[in-house]
């Protein structure tokens, strides 16, 4: 790597490039193309959100990507705040379409038609569906890749419920998915009420995830939203309930995006490139044979690849032989993989292999218990990589007791705050960081840094 | 089914809605909505594509979904094929774009811009890549679900190489791989090779993968296509030799869409609804107990449900209670579920199952070995679907001698044909079939049926 993780934002760049996540190179601004490691990587954290829905029973669908302007319409506040980021279809052929079609920014306008449609009684409820699809952002703003794009990987999951507080419930279980699906990444992200000239458009409240960034800037990698009854009024989805009365149903909302792989490389990687936690990394464990390569280490080798795949493992060989076995390291070293096994002559004699830790460290284990030894190697990385990230998130969080402590740049500020919106502009002007909310679960209270009314606990942060 | 499978088309759009595939109910035409059953489907085959193409080393990139005029015009007769058939985007927010974007109609001028610039020696040589994203046609034609909509879900393989016999060999890999899928599919398709008026714009030529359906209709289900250099040379996609000399690459393409799954279910189903390939059924047994259900039955159940689960067979349990077991029966005979075990207090008692196969049969097997047992009951059924899709196919074909012969309704039509698009333009309006083109690999010759010149064997058929 050319740059330290100091100067994140070339660093970022630089590590996109290099280990062929993402080329940038596409014509259209803000379009990239997924390249096979890139895709891979996204591919397994999609694959443990569908496991974890599926296993709470939540049903994948997947809606057209169009969406009329008449469905659009049908509520007014929310088309309203996807105004100017729309794309618009408006020909088909070289002939005008009658009516135009949005490629959707999220599809609550493609979906709540057909909810109408799907509930009936209550007997159909909750309705609870996700679908993983790309959505369309006319970003004006400097796009970057897994940031800020115009075309989005997308996850969104959709509910309707009989009450309100069957909607709060459900969107504890959201959190619940979220916390447990950063813990697997090695994240610890900070959930706020977005302030409500900050909620989604169209929701009650939004509650958001913010990941510290290595520039100390903060990241949105997930929203839940209350909807309650804002969106039913308008698409009349409405349900029977067991006395025969027509009842609005209450509704919430949960997207992830892309961003959660810009934030697992860029929380994780160091000074040598990636570093992947293990659950998602495409290759868990690279073999280099060391040369003289024989048929005997060739022999050797498979046997501890085979051996490894039984347990479940990724495993590549890298019998690239017109590389050196230190350029071999320092290449598998940038594109993250955990775990390499080094096998030479001396390793096939002992039965054994060298394993170095992407987190580092080096030692020999006998092949006899490979499948056990990794799973150990696997444990010791995660545990690195969590502390890594728990200290880079308390290097960068600063409580602030008073005004002037807001401006030191490169800080996550917490402080309190009366929840007023010439508080937050104030700190926003003066201190140049943007108000997250409050921090939800937060029962701490004192006086706001503003304007010394009461308030609660808020963050306040330069964000992407 | 109110419909009989005779009445193939009302029979196709009623499975779909009762069996949940797709909701046609979208408002706009010929997109759907995929529902859960329908979308597990579609990802079963696909998961089957992504193993075989990864097991051939094909790499899965994911391109974007807007071209831009620019990129597109680079191949004019690419183009002007789909002229009339591209959806275009024309605004960001409420401002005209500096240029217009096409959706993706399928990707050649997405990704050969950027194969232009990962191409540079030899070394490089082939590159073969695969991705299943969404693709667009505005059709004009009348849509149906699967078979003919706007919004498609698409495969397509793209690959580049040094000479034109490589690529050629590709095109082998492909047959051979499309060949694997459909015996998987339990189905058997017929392949030619388009005339050279019908062939995919850009390619040298296309050779066409047909399912001939119960209507005796055939459905293009599968497409491989050389492109020579028709395409590098507008994109400059070029290598340096190791003499250092530049040539532009061969390059091939192979594509498929969700017609796979409109011949799955259309070829395979019956009066009572779908019968489903078990590789491809998201519930391959289902379990019916049979009340009074008590502690010991639920017990009993679940302990049957955990064995197979531990084969890895998808299983699922329907222990709804305000229903009766003969309602179950018929609903999941008609979503096409290939095993059926009902459970009462009989089988509790001796340990066993009674197993139904959705193709007609009924025995009890000990639930000592049920995972066994479950094999081969798939095994007899995957043979009952071969054979009966291939007795289908015998059922439409004629090997026609004589003009007249070719009128014959609802078959799929063999002729010796000299290959002049007058001949087949007079079949085609005095029989009403169309031109499939000669048969891939078939070395009959004889006398053309329209004008007696040489010819070789080829198929007219009325087409989807």
């Amino acid at each position: 790597m050319e740059n330290s993780k100091d100067n994140f934002s070339e660093w970022y760049t630089e590590i996109i490039d290099k280990a062929e996540l993402s080329d940038r190179r596409y014509p259209i601004k803000g379009m990239n193309v997924w390249l096979p490691y890139g895709l891979k990587i996204m591919q397994n954290i999609d694959a443990l959100i569908r496991r974890e829905m599926d296993s709470r029973n939540f049903k994948e669908v997947s809606f057209p990507l169009l969406i009329s302007r008449e469905q659009l319409e049908v509520e007014f506040e929310h088309v309203r705040g996807f105004g100017d980021q729309l794309f618009w279809v408006t020909k088909g052929g070289s002939e005008p379409l009658d009516i135009e079609l949005a490629l959707r920014p999220t599809s609550e306008s493609a979906m709540y038609p057909m909810f109408s449609l799907w509930i009936r009684t209550h007997a159909d409820l909750p309705l609870r569906v996700y679908q993983i699809v790309n959505t369309f952002r006319y970003e004006t703003k400097h796009t970057r890749p897994f940031i800020r794009v115009r075309e989005i990987h997308f996850f969104e999951a959709h509910t309707a419920h009989a009450t309100y507080d069957d909607a709060e419930n459900q969107l504890k279980e959201y959190t619940d998915v979220f916390m447990k699906l950063c813990e697997t990444m090695l994240i610890s992200p900070i959930a706020h009420r977005r302030p409500d000239w900050d909620k989604f458009p169209g929701a009650r409240y939004t509650i958001a995830f913010d990941a510290i960034m290595p520039s100390g800037r903060t990241l949105q990698i997930g929203t839940i939203h209350q909807y309650g009854d804002n969106f039913s009024r308008h698409y009349d989805i409405a349900y029977a309930d067991e006395q025969g009365n027509r009842n609005l149903v209450s509704q919430t909302t949960y997207g992830m995006s892309e961003r959660l792989i810009a934030a697992l490389i860029s929380i994780h990687g160091d000074n040598n490139g990636l570093i992947l936690p293990p659950k998602f990394a495409p290759i868990q464990v690279v073999i280099v044979p060391i040369p003289p390569v024989d048929d005997i280490m060739r022999a050797y080798v498979e046997k501890v690849k085979s051996d490894l795949e039984s347990y479940g493992f990724r495993v590549h060989v890298d019998d690239r032989d017109n590389y050196t076995p230190g350029y071999k390291y320092n290449d598998w070293e940038m594109r993250g993989v955990p775990v390499r096994f080094e096998i030479g002559n001396r390793e096939v004699r002992d039965s054994s292999v060298t394993a170095v830790l992407r987190t580092g460290g080096k030692r020999k284990i006998p092949a006899s218990d490979i499948g056990n030894a990794l799973s150990a190697l696997i444990l010791e990385i995660e545990e690195k990589l969590r502390e890594a990230s728990s200290n880079m998130n308390s290097r960068f969080a600063m409580k602030c007791s008073k005004f002037e402590d807001l401006k030191k740049e490169n800080t996550v500020s917490t402080a309190f705050w009366c929840g007023r919106k010439d508080c937050s502009d104030k700190i926003e002007t003066d201190a140049d960081k943007n108000c997250l909310g409050f921090v939800e679960g937060s029962a701490k209270s004192g006086k706001c840094i503003v304007c010394d009314e009461p308030g609660k606990e808020a963050t306040f942060a330069k964000t992407y």
